[in-house]
């Protein structure tokens, strides 16, 4: 028998990524966001759902693009205050010291400091409710060689990503592997 | 200098859920899923990003409906199976010996044994490209006594989600808390 919980948002497991905008005047913007994830493999495809509110909104819709900057654990202090500050009010690299980089793809900067980046051009837009989803087309990833494995692809053990918890409001980081996918199936 | 990787999905983190549905016939079917999160706070949605050719795809057009059971470490194997398996072919549920329990507020079925059930109404499909992203809205949360804390909220630790890793094609639990949300970045 199971307790019912209502109709909230409290589910794991959500990703932390870090969204990178510029606003109209060119300042480099970046906010923290969880309700985010991967929608299509062809074209390749993520998104981002951000309330009207945020800084960010606006900056989509003038720029058509974004990107995203996957943190490493031990930025979570910085990730942390990239959710909880406003663009509007703060200048959020020179805070914290990070370095906004240009991307040369599309019109938004990423964070040169996290391991892993995503450059996106908005495709589509989803209004839903409080949060309207933009759909971004992966142009390119970008990581850093340290992060990479054998095979030229971001090892997770590497990126060291952060999970968003909502139920406990906390940051996790990622445990190891329990299983190859494609395979542990087949004995069934 | 970061190296680029090209227009690829390879990006942690996305879930491990399994997503739960009728067939025109009423037997129920599970698939996993990793293109998939929260997508809205109010009203509160999921989102599956599902290919066409998926036996859920044509299940969820046809009910409107569907859950997303989220399920624990220990059932790893099974939900692996669910992935690299076709309804179209074969009964999930009776294969693994896990147990369809219909879900009495939305027309599909959610898996017995996994700890987190979330059941939704389908309220918007947006066509992508190769995925088509059904947008359900969450019209109760499930769990299990076992895996709630004090608040009546879905304690990570003890639901134990799975994380998906394009990358290294693995399945990874989820670690420790390495921080408190909203305080952390008050440091800075």
């Amino acid at each position: 028998m199971k307790n019912s919980l209502g109709a909230e948002t409290v589910v794991p497991t959500t990703p932390v990524w870090v969204v990178g905008t510029y606003d109209k005047e060119g300042k480099p913007n970046v906010m923290t966001a969880a309700w985010a994830g991967v929608c299509c493999s062809k074209p390749p495809c993520i998104y981002v759902s951000l309330r009207k509110a945020t800084y960010t909104y606006n900056n989509i819709m003038e720029r058509k693009a974004f990107t995203v900057s996957i943190p490493s654990l031990e930025y979570t202090k910085e990730v942390d205050y990239f959710g909880i500050t406003s663009g509007k009010k703060v200048d959020k690299f020179s805070t914290t010291g990070l370095t906004p980089v240009k991307s040369d793809l599309v019109d938004a900067p990423y964070v040169k400091e996290f391991p892993l980046i995503i450059e996106c051009k908005l495709i589509q837009i989803v209004e839903i409710g409080l949060h309207t989803e933009f759909i971004g087309e992966i142009v390119d990833v970008k990581a850093d060689s340290s992060v990479l494995n054998e095979k030229n692809l971001p090892d997770i053990e590497k990126v060291k990503p952060i999970v968003w918890n909502i139920a406990g409001m906390s940051y996790h980081k990622v445990g190891k592997s329990v299983g190859q996918a494609f395979s542990l199936g087949k004995e069934l």
